[in-house]
Protein backbone atom coordinates (compact mmCIF):
# COMPACT_ATOMS: atom_id res chain seq x y z
CA UNK A 1 0.00 0.00 0.00
CA UNK A 2 1.07 3.20 -0.83
CA UNK A 3 2.35 5.59 1.95
CA UNK A 4 2.12 9.23 1.64
CA UNK A 5 3.62 12.24 3.90
CA UNK A 6 1.33 15.16 3.81
CA UNK A 7 3.50 18.00 6.18
CA UNK A 8 1.44 21.03 7.43
CA UNK A 9 1.21 24.17 9.57
CA UNK A 10 0.38 27.37 10.33
CA UNK A 11 -2.12 29.08 7.63
CA UNK A 12 -2.60 26.50 5.73
CA UNK A 13 -5.05 26.31 3.36
CA UNK A 14 -7.61 24.05 4.52
CA UNK A 15 -9.33 22.88 1.16
CA UNK A 16 -6.59 21.98 -0.20
CA UNK A 17 -4.83 20.19 2.77
CA UNK A 18 -8.29 18.30 2.96
CA UNK A 19 -8.89 17.35 -0.38
CA UNK A 20 -5.54 16.00 -0.95
CA UNK A 21 -6.24 13.60 2.73
CA UNK A 22 -9.58 12.79 1.90
CA UNK A 23 -9.49 11.92 -1.48
CA UNK A 24 -6.32 10.02 -1.48
CA UNK A 25 -7.47 8.29 1.95
CA UNK A 26 -10.94 7.04 -0.29
CA UNK A 27 -8.12 5.46 -2.37
CA UNK A 28 -7.14 3.12 0.31
CA UNK A 29 -3.68 5.31 -0.03
CA UNK A 30 -1.93 5.16 3.18
CA UNK A 31 -1.99 8.94 4.16
CA UNK A 32 -0.01 10.20 7.33
CA UNK A 33 -0.76 14.10 8.34
CA UNK A 34 2.24 15.36 9.97
CA UNK A 35 2.71 19.03 12.04
CA UNK A 36 6.19 20.80 11.83
CA UNK A 37 5.46 21.54 15.51
CA UNK A 38 2.92 20.74 18.36
CA UNK A 39 -0.27 19.10 17.54
CA UNK A 40 -3.15 21.46 16.34
CA UNK A 41 -2.99 23.48 13.18
CA UNK A 42 -4.80 26.52 12.94
CA UNK A 43 -5.63 26.82 8.83
CA UNK A 44 -5.36 30.38 6.73
CA UNK A 45 -9.19 30.23 7.37
CA UNK A 46 -9.05 29.50 11.53
CA UNK A 47 -10.33 25.99 10.83
CA UNK A 48 -8.41 23.79 13.53
CA UNK A 49 -6.89 20.70 12.41
CA UNK A 50 -5.44 17.73 14.83
CA UNK A 51 -2.21 16.38 12.85
CA UNK A 52 -1.66 12.79 12.56
CA UNK A 53 1.75 12.98 14.31
CA UNK A 54 4.68 15.60 14.41
CA UNK A 55 6.79 15.98 11.38
CA UNK A 56 9.79 14.88 13.76
CA UNK A 57 8.12 11.33 14.57
CA UNK A 58 7.93 10.10 10.92
CA UNK A 59 10.24 11.41 8.91
CA UNK A 60 12.33 9.21 8.66
CA UNK A 61 9.71 7.01 7.57
CA UNK A 62 9.52 5.10 3.92
CA UNK A 63 7.44 7.12 2.17
CA UNK A 64 5.87 7.32 -1.53
CA UNK A 65 5.17 10.53 -2.00
CA UNK A 66 4.83 13.74 -0.17
CA UNK A 67 2.35 16.31 -0.99
CA UNK A 68 2.93 20.32 0.34
CA UNK A 69 -0.34 22.00 0.60
CA UNK A 70 -0.56 25.65 0.21
CA UNK A 71 -1.95 28.44 2.31
CA UNK A 72 0.46 31.25 4.17
CA UNK A 73 2.25 31.37 6.38
CA UNK A 74 2.19 27.26 5.78
CA UNK A 75 3.81 27.49 2.59
CA UNK A 76 6.92 29.36 3.76
CA UNK A 77 7.51 27.24 7.44
CA UNK A 78 7.19 24.26 5.10
CA UNK A 79 10.04 25.93 2.34
CA UNK A 80 12.40 27.44 5.21
CA UNK A 81 12.03 23.88 7.18
CA UNK A 82 15.49 21.88 6.94
CA UNK A 83 13.23 18.87 7.09
CA UNK A 84 11.01 19.47 4.42
CA UNK A 85 13.84 20.18 2.46
CA UNK A 86 15.96 16.85 2.86
CA UNK A 87 12.32 15.03 2.60
CA UNK A 88 12.17 16.74 -0.54
CA UNK A 89 15.34 15.76 -1.79
CA UNK A 90 15.44 12.18 -0.44
CA UNK A 91 12.20 11.23 -2.11
CA UNK A 92 13.06 12.92 -5.43
CA UNK A 93 16.69 10.98 -5.50
CA UNK A 94 14.51 7.65 -4.65
CA UNK A 95 12.63 8.76 -8.01
CA UNK A 96 9.26 8.97 -5.88
CA UNK A 97 6.24 12.14 -6.24
CA UNK A 98 7.20 15.54 -5.01
CA UNK A 99 3.88 17.02 -5.69
CA UNK A 100 2.84 20.87 -4.11
CA UNK A 101 -0.20 23.21 -4.48
CA UNK A 102 -0.87 26.77 -4.65
CA UNK A 103 2.56 28.53 -2.98
CA UNK A 104 3.96 25.45 -1.82
CA UNK A 105 5.56 25.06 -5.43
CA UNK A 106 7.58 27.95 -4.78
CA UNK A 107 9.18 25.70 -1.93
CA UNK A 108 10.35 23.14 -5.02
CA UNK A 109 11.93 26.40 -7.01
CA UNK A 110 13.95 27.34 -3.69
CA UNK A 111 15.18 24.23 -3.20
CA UNK A 112 16.40 23.98 -6.87
CA UNK A 113 13.98 21.16 -8.45
CA UNK A 114 11.92 23.14 -11.07
CA UNK A 115 15.11 23.53 -12.85
CA UNK A 116 14.10 23.02 -16.97
CA UNK A 117 10.57 21.61 -15.51
CA UNK A 118 7.25 22.25 -16.50
CA UNK A 119 5.13 23.87 -13.45
CA UNK A 120 2.45 25.92 -12.01
CA UNK A 121 1.44 27.39 -8.59
CA UNK A 122 -0.99 29.85 -7.70
CA UNK A 123 -1.47 32.81 -10.18
CA UNK A 124 0.36 35.36 -7.76
CA UNK A 125 3.59 33.11 -7.24
CA UNK A 126 4.29 32.80 -10.59
CA UNK A 127 7.18 36.10 -10.82
CA UNK A 128 8.90 33.99 -7.79
CA UNK A 129 8.51 31.05 -9.25
CA UNK A 130 10.00 32.49 -12.30
CA UNK A 131 12.82 34.70 -10.69
CA UNK A 132 13.87 31.09 -8.10
CA UNK A 133 14.28 28.93 -11.67
CA UNK A 134 14.06 30.63 -14.42
CA UNK A 135 14.49 27.74 -16.78
CA UNK A 136 10.93 26.24 -15.35
CA UNK A 137 8.31 26.26 -17.75
CA UNK A 138 5.45 28.11 -16.41
CA UNK A 139 1.77 26.65 -17.64
CA UNK A 140 -1.29 28.05 -16.89
CA UNK A 141 -2.96 24.35 -16.58
CA UNK A 142 -4.74 23.81 -12.94
CA UNK A 143 -2.46 20.56 -12.76
CA UNK A 144 1.38 20.34 -14.68
CA UNK A 145 2.83 17.05 -14.43
CA UNK A 146 6.41 16.72 -15.13
CA UNK A 147 8.63 13.24 -14.50
CA UNK A 148 8.49 13.84 -10.42
CA UNK A 149 6.81 17.05 -9.74
CA UNK A 150 2.88 17.16 -9.86
CA UNK A 151 1.76 21.09 -9.67
CA UNK A 152 -1.02 22.33 -9.34
CA UNK A 153 -2.82 26.33 -8.62
CA UNK A 154 -5.22 26.63 -5.72
CA UNK A 155 -8.41 25.71 -3.89
CA UNK A 156 -10.38 25.70 -6.84
CA UNK A 157 -8.13 23.33 -8.42
CA UNK A 158 -7.17 21.19 -5.32
CA UNK A 159 -9.71 18.18 -5.76
CA UNK A 160 -8.47 17.86 -9.51
CA UNK A 161 -4.74 18.16 -8.13
CA UNK A 162 -5.90 15.22 -5.21
CA UNK A 163 -7.23 13.05 -8.13
CA UNK A 164 -3.91 13.07 -10.19
CA UNK A 165 -2.14 11.62 -7.23
CA UNK A 166 -4.51 8.87 -6.97
CA UNK A 167 -3.54 8.34 -10.91
CA UNK A 168 -0.10 8.73 -10.01
CA UNK A 169 -0.33 6.01 -7.43
CA UNK A 170 -2.92 3.65 -8.25
CA UNK A 171 -3.99 4.42 -11.70
CA UNK A 172 -6.41 5.88 -14.27
CA UNK A 173 -9.10 3.30 -13.72
CA UNK A 174 -9.11 4.24 -9.72
CA UNK A 175 -8.68 7.86 -10.46
CA UNK A 176 -11.90 7.47 -12.26
CA UNK A 177 -13.67 5.56 -10.25
CA UNK A 178 -13.60 8.37 -7.02
CA UNK A 179 -14.17 10.84 -9.78
CA UNK A 180 -17.69 9.65 -9.98
CA UNK A 181 -18.12 8.33 -6.22
CA UNK A 182 -17.19 12.08 -4.91
CA UNK A 183 -18.98 13.58 -8.03
CA UNK A 184 -16.18 15.98 -9.56
CA UNK B 1 -22.51 41.53 8.72
CA UNK B 2 -24.18 38.01 7.77
CA UNK B 3 -23.83 35.14 10.17
CA UNK B 4 -23.69 31.09 9.30
CA UNK B 5 -24.26 28.24 11.08
CA UNK B 6 -22.57 25.01 10.16
CA UNK B 7 -23.23 22.20 12.38
CA UNK B 8 -21.32 18.79 12.48
CA UNK B 9 -20.98 15.88 13.99
CA UNK B 10 -18.47 12.31 13.62
CA UNK B 11 -18.35 11.25 10.04
CA UNK B 12 -18.55 14.71 8.36
CA UNK B 13 -17.38 15.09 5.11
CA UNK B 14 -14.80 16.75 5.19
CA UNK B 15 -14.29 18.53 2.18
CA UNK B 16 -17.73 19.79 2.14
CA UNK B 17 -17.41 21.15 5.57
CA UNK B 18 -14.21 22.96 5.12
CA UNK B 19 -14.97 24.00 1.27
CA UNK B 20 -18.00 25.99 2.57
CA UNK B 21 -15.90 27.53 5.86
CA UNK B 22 -13.26 28.11 4.34
CA UNK B 23 -15.41 30.26 1.29
CA UNK B 24 -17.45 31.67 3.47
CA UNK B 25 -15.15 33.14 5.42
CA UNK B 26 -12.64 34.92 2.52
CA UNK B 27 -15.82 36.49 1.90
CA UNK B 28 -15.75 38.16 5.26
CA UNK B 29 -19.07 36.27 6.51
CA UNK B 30 -19.24 35.57 9.97
CA UNK B 31 -19.18 31.37 10.32
CA UNK B 32 -19.52 29.52 12.86
CA UNK B 33 -18.99 25.97 13.27
CA UNK B 34 -21.03 23.97 16.18
CA UNK B 35 -20.47 20.34 16.90
CA UNK B 36 -23.39 18.12 17.96
CA UNK B 37 -21.52 16.76 21.30
CA UNK B 38 -17.38 17.88 22.41
CA UNK B 39 -15.86 20.18 20.51
CA UNK B 40 -13.49 17.78 18.37
CA UNK B 41 -15.05 15.89 15.24
CA UNK B 42 -13.41 13.20 13.83
CA UNK B 43 -14.63 13.23 9.89
CA UNK B 44 -15.42 10.18 6.98
CA UNK B 45 -11.79 10.19 6.07
CA UNK B 46 -10.39 10.59 10.01
CA UNK B 47 -9.19 14.34 9.32
CA UNK B 48 -9.82 15.01 13.29
CA UNK B 49 -11.23 19.26 12.99
CA UNK B 50 -12.14 21.39 16.00
CA UNK B 51 -15.59 23.03 16.50
CA UNK B 52 -15.70 26.96 17.42
CA UNK B 53 -18.69 25.75 20.22
CA UNK B 54 -21.31 22.54 20.50
CA UNK B 55 -24.46 23.49 19.30
CA UNK B 56 -26.36 23.62 22.17
CA UNK B 57 -24.50 27.14 23.32
CA UNK B 58 -25.07 28.84 20.29
CA UNK B 59 -28.41 28.00 19.02
CA UNK B 60 -30.33 30.50 19.90
CA UNK B 61 -28.24 32.92 18.67
CA UNK B 62 -29.27 35.17 15.06
CA UNK B 63 -28.15 33.22 12.33
CA UNK B 64 -28.98 34.40 8.25
CA UNK B 65 -28.11 30.89 7.13
CA UNK B 66 -27.42 27.47 8.20
CA UNK B 67 -25.40 24.93 6.00
CA UNK B 68 -25.48 20.87 6.53
CA UNK B 69 -22.26 19.07 5.34
CA UNK B 70 -22.67 15.84 4.35
CA UNK B 71 -20.83 12.31 5.06
CA UNK B 72 -22.13 9.91 7.17
CA UNK B 73 -23.04 9.25 10.09
CA UNK B 74 -23.12 13.13 10.27
CA UNK B 75 -25.63 13.69 7.39
CA UNK B 76 -27.81 11.48 10.05
CA UNK B 77 -27.05 12.93 13.39
CA UNK B 78 -27.90 16.26 12.39
CA UNK B 79 -31.48 14.65 10.53
CA UNK B 80 -31.94 12.93 13.68
CA UNK B 81 -31.23 15.55 16.46
CA UNK B 82 -34.40 17.75 17.45
CA UNK B 83 -31.71 21.20 17.85
CA UNK B 84 -30.99 20.97 14.03
CA UNK B 85 -34.63 20.27 13.07
CA UNK B 86 -35.45 23.44 15.43
CA UNK B 87 -33.05 25.65 13.91
CA UNK B 88 -33.77 24.42 10.07
CA UNK B 89 -37.79 25.38 10.79
CA UNK B 90 -37.29 28.66 12.43
CA UNK B 91 -34.91 30.21 9.84
CA UNK B 92 -37.00 29.00 6.85
CA UNK B 93 -40.37 30.47 9.14
CA UNK B 94 -37.76 33.97 8.90
CA UNK B 95 -37.11 33.55 5.17
CA UNK B 96 -33.31 32.94 5.76
CA UNK B 97 -31.50 30.56 3.70
CA UNK B 98 -31.33 26.72 4.42
CA UNK B 99 -28.11 24.57 2.82
CA UNK B 100 -27.53 21.19 2.35
CA UNK B 101 -25.16 19.38 0.64
CA UNK B 102 -24.38 15.59 -0.02
CA UNK B 103 -26.31 13.21 2.40
CA UNK B 104 -27.77 16.23 4.05
CA UNK B 105 -30.21 17.27 1.79
CA UNK B 106 -32.53 14.11 3.06
CA UNK B 107 -32.56 15.52 6.50
CA UNK B 108 -34.50 18.77 4.89
CA UNK B 109 -36.79 16.18 3.21
CA UNK B 110 -37.96 14.54 6.10
CA UNK B 111 -38.68 17.45 8.10
CA UNK B 112 -41.08 18.10 4.95
CA UNK B 113 -39.50 21.38 3.65
CA UNK B 114 -38.70 20.37 -0.29
CA UNK B 115 -42.55 19.61 -0.97
CA UNK B 116 -42.64 20.71 -4.26
CA UNK B 117 -38.92 22.54 -4.43
CA UNK B 118 -36.35 21.62 -7.10
CA UNK B 119 -33.52 19.88 -4.89
CA UNK B 120 -30.65 17.91 -5.42
CA UNK B 121 -28.43 15.46 -3.52
CA UNK B 122 -25.42 12.94 -3.77
CA UNK B 123 -26.68 10.42 -6.54
CA UNK B 124 -27.15 7.58 -4.33
CA UNK B 125 -29.95 9.76 -1.87
CA UNK B 126 -31.86 10.40 -5.18
CA UNK B 127 -34.17 7.41 -4.01
CA UNK B 128 -34.70 8.38 -0.31
CA UNK B 129 -35.29 12.14 -1.25
CA UNK B 130 -38.15 11.43 -3.77
CA UNK B 131 -39.42 8.65 -1.62
CA UNK B 132 -39.82 11.02 1.04
CA UNK B 133 -41.27 13.85 -0.33
CA UNK B 134 -42.79 12.40 -3.69
CA UNK B 135 -43.83 15.81 -5.05
CA UNK B 136 -40.04 17.57 -4.91
CA UNK B 137 -38.49 17.60 -8.16
CA UNK B 138 -34.87 16.28 -8.62
CA UNK B 139 -32.17 18.02 -10.11
CA UNK B 140 -28.67 16.45 -11.25
CA UNK B 141 -27.57 20.25 -11.42
CA UNK B 142 -24.11 20.17 -9.11
CA UNK B 143 -26.01 22.94 -7.14
CA UNK B 144 -29.84 23.87 -7.03
CA UNK B 145 -31.18 26.58 -5.86
CA UNK B 146 -35.35 27.05 -4.96
CA UNK B 147 -36.20 30.06 -2.94
CA UNK B 148 -35.07 29.20 0.51
CA UNK B 149 -33.29 26.50 -0.39
CA UNK B 150 -29.79 25.49 -1.60
CA UNK B 151 -29.02 22.13 -2.37
CA UNK B 152 -25.71 20.22 -3.54
CA UNK B 153 -24.21 16.94 -4.54
CA UNK B 154 -21.06 15.64 -2.99
CA UNK B 155 -16.85 16.78 -2.38
CA UNK B 156 -16.89 17.36 -6.33
CA UNK B 157 -19.51 20.02 -5.96
CA UNK B 158 -18.45 21.73 -2.71
CA UNK B 159 -16.48 24.71 -3.93
CA UNK B 160 -19.36 25.37 -6.93
CA UNK B 161 -21.75 25.11 -3.57
CA UNK B 162 -20.03 27.74 -1.48
CA UNK B 163 -19.60 30.00 -3.82
CA UNK B 164 -23.01 30.15 -4.72
CA UNK B 165 -24.17 30.72 -1.11
CA UNK B 166 -21.68 34.00 -1.14
CA UNK B 167 -23.68 34.36 -4.26
CA UNK B 168 -26.70 34.53 -2.01
CA UNK B 169 -25.34 36.59 0.97
CA UNK B 170 -22.77 39.05 -0.48
CA UNK B 171 -24.02 39.05 -4.53
CA UNK B 172 -22.36 37.83 -7.86
CA UNK B 173 -19.70 40.16 -7.60
CA UNK B 174 -18.19 38.83 -4.28
CA UNK B 175 -18.62 35.64 -5.57
CA UNK B 176 -17.23 36.23 -9.12
CA UNK B 177 -14.33 37.84 -7.55
CA UNK B 178 -13.68 34.98 -5.25
CA UNK B 179 -13.58 31.98 -7.67
CA UNK B 180 -10.56 34.15 -9.06
CA UNK B 181 -8.92 34.33 -5.97
CA UNK B 182 -9.22 30.71 -5.32
CA UNK B 183 -8.70 29.86 -9.33
CA UNK B 184 -12.65 28.07 -9.63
Amino acid sequence: MARVLVPFAEGVEEIEFVAVVDILRRADIEVYTASLEGREVTGRSHIRIQADAELGSVMNQHWDMIVLPGGLPNAHLLRDDVRIKTLVQRLHEQDKTVAAICAAPTALAAYGLTTGRRVTSYPACRPEMEELQPSSVYSDDAVVEDGFLITSRGPGTAVAFALRLVARLCGEDKAGELRQAIVA
